[in-house]
C-alpha cells in the first residue's frame, strides 16, 4: 500500500508516545487481583474514554501528522474499537476522519464511531470484500493518511505505551517491573508494541480459537494467516485475518509462542470480570484473561493481564451473564 | 446501645483515615464524561476491591482499635457491602469478623462477605426483625466491637476520605474542587463524611423512592423514618430504616435538600454506565448518576457524581440490561 508508513517502530517512539498520551489521559485502573492463590496485575483498559486501548495508537499517529497531512484528513480501518480510537482523535484535532468497517460490526462501534463525526463507509466482510482495498481506493481519491490497524510503526509505538504505564504503576505500589505480559491479540499491534517497551517481560498473546494466526505464525517462522473456513466468532475486535510484516518484524524471535482461547472460555472470563472487578469487558478484550482463568499459562506475582476493551452491546452482554457456559 | 462511640466526626479525622486509606489504596478512577453537554466528574468506587467505598469508613475504625479490643472481634450490620468491608479489613488485621445481614441479602453479597473469612448471622429483615437488637446480643456476649455502617464517627470519617480523593484528582487535572457532590444515601455515612470533608461543595444525597427518609427528615429538620409500607427496592445498599443522630447532626443546616429516584432511573443509570463507562454498577451505586440523568439536579464543570459500587448478582444485571424501562 503505497500510503504505508515503512519507518520501524522504535522504543523512543513509545517513550514520545507515552508523554503525549500522560498529558491527555490519566493512567487506567492497574487492579491487583488474587487468582489461583497468586497476586495478577489487571490493566483495565477498558476505562479509556473510547472504552478500549486503541486511543493509544491513533493519538500517537494524528498528533504527529504535518499540518498538511492533517488538512487532507485520514482513513482508518477497523471493527470498531481502532475506528473509534481515529475518530475520537481526529475530532479532538480538527482532523476529518473517514472510517472503513465492517458492515456486520456491532452496531454499538458503528454509532460510536460516528459519534465523533467520522464518516463510516461499511465493507462486505462477511462476503470477502478487501478491507484494504476500499481504504486504498479512499486514500487514493482525496490524499488523506491511512492509519493502519496495527501495521503502522506510530500505532504499535502508541499501543506499546501501555507496557510504560504499567511499570509505573508497579513502581508506585512498589514492585519490580512485570515479568510476564499476557495480551489480546489480533494484528499484533499491541503485541509488538508491549514486546518493545517491556524488553524483560515475556509477551503472550491470546487470540480466539480458529483467528490464531499469530500463534501459527510464530510456530512457523513466517507469516500464516488465518484459514478461509476460521469458525465465527465473538471476538471482532481480533477478527484480522493476517498479521503483517512490521508487526512480524519485532515478533519474530522476540515471542516464543501465543496461545488460542475458546468461545466458552471467553464468556467464563467475561463473567469472572463482572463478577470479580464490576467492569465490562468485551469478547476480545477477556481473551488474556480467558488464557489464565483457563490455566494455560503461569501466572507469577509479577504477571500483568491486559484487559483491552469493553465495548459490547447490551443485548451480547446480557446473554454472557446469562449463559452458564 | 452501649457500645456506640459517642465522639463527633471531625475534618482531622477525615484527613487522618485519608492518609491511612492512600498507603493501602491507590485512588479509584475519577472519570470524565460528557453528561447534556456538560462536563462531569464519575467517581467509580465499584472499582475498590471489595466492589464499593465501604471499605474505607471500615478500614480507619479497625485500623483504630486497641490491640485489647482487636483480640475481641468486630460485629458489623450491612445488607452487603459495609459487611465486605468489614470482613476484608477484619482478614487484613487478623480480626475476628462477625456480619449480621438480612436474609434477603443478595446472595453475591454474603458469598462474599464469607469469602473473606466472616462470620454471618442472618437476620428477618421481611418479618421485621431489628438488627441492631441482633447485633447487640453479640456484642453483648462476646465484648466485641460494634463497627455500624453509618451511625460511627470512624465510618463516617472513612467514607470522607473520598472527598478529599477527588479534590486532589480534579486538582492534578488542572480543576478547582468539587462545587457539587451527588451521592447515593442510605443511612447518610457518605454524606456526612463528604459533608465534612468538601466544606465548599454542595452535597445533594439522593436516595430510592420510598426509602427517602433522609429527604423528608432534611425537609422536615428533624430525623424521620421511613414509612412501615415502604415499597420493595432493588438497591439494598440504600434500604435503611432511618438515619441517625451523629449523622443528622452533620447533615441539618448543612445539606439544603435530598432527592429520590424511581426504580427506572436506576436501571437507565445503569444501562448507561455500562454503554458509555463499561462498569457495572449496582442499582444502590447507581442512584446519584440516576438523579443527574433524569434532570433532577444541575451539573457544571465542577460537579462530582459518586459510583458507590458494583456488587450485583449476574441474574439481576442481566434483567436490566435486557428491559427497556
Amino acid at each position: 500500500m503505497t500510503s504505508q508508513p515503512m519507518r520501524t517502530p522504535s522504543v523512543a517512539g513509545i517513550a514520545r508516545a507515552g508523554t503525549k498520551i500522560a498529558e491527555l489521559l490519566p493512567p487506567t485502573p492497574l487492579l491487583e487481583c488474587e487468582i489461583f492463590g497468586q497476586r495478577v496485575w489487571l490493566k483495565a483498559e477498558s476505562l479509556q474514554p473510547i472504552g478500549s486501548f486503541k486511543i493509544r495508537g491513533a493519538w500517537h499517529r494524528l498528533t504527529d501528522l504535518s499540518e498538511d497531512e492533517r488538512g487532507r484528513g485520514v482513513v482508518g480501518v477497523s471493527s470498531g474499537n481502532h475506528a473509534q480510537g481515529v475518530a475520537w482523535a481526529a475530532q479532538q484535532l480538527g482532523i476529518d476522519a473517514t472510517i472503513v468497517m465492517p458492515i456486520d460490526a456491532p452496531q454499538v462501534k458503528i454509532a460510536a464511531t460516528q459519534s465523533y463525526g467520522a464518516r463510516t463507509v461499511l465493507y462486505d466482510r462477511p462476503g470477502g470484500e478487501d478491507r484494504d482495498a476500499v481504504a486504498q481506493r479512499l486514500v487514493d481519491q482525496s490524499g488523506s493518511t491511512l492509519v493502519h490497524a496495527f501495521a503502522d510503526p506510530w500505532v504499535i509505538e502508541g499501543q506499546g505505551s501501555m507496557g510504560l504505564e504499567i511499570a509505573a504503576q508497579m513502581a508506585a505500589r512498589g514492585s519490580a517491573g512485570p515479568t510476564r505480559i499476557i495480551c489480546p491479540c489480533g494484528g499484533g499491534g499491541l503485541t509488538a508494541g508491549l514486546s518493545l517497551a517491556c524488553p524483560e517481560a515475556d509477551i503472550v498473546p491470546v487470540e480466539p480459537e480458529g483467528w490464531d494466526d499469530v500463534k501459527h505464525s510464530l510456530a512457523a517462522g513466517e507469516i500464516q494467516p488465518v484459514s478461509k473456513d476460521a469458525p465465527p466468532t465473538a471476538c471482532d475486535a481480533l477478527q484480522t485475518p493476517s498479521t503483517r510484516p512490521i508487526n512480524f518484524a519485532v515478533l519474530k524471535g522476540r515471542v516464543p509462542f501465543g496461545l488460542d482461547v475458546s468461545p466458552a472460555e471467553i464468556r467464563t472470563a467475561q463473567r469472572w470480570a463482572f463478577s470479580n472487578l464490576h467492569l465490562v469487558i468485551e469478547p476480545g478484550g477477556a481473551a488474556a484473561l480467558a488464557a489464565v482463568l483457563a490455566g494455560k499459562t503461569p501466572v507469577d506475582g509479577r504477571t500483568a493481564v491486559i484487559l483491552s476493551g469493553g465495548n459490547t452491546d447490551t443485548a451480547a452482554f446480557a446473554k454472557v451473564l446469562s449463559s452458564s457456559v
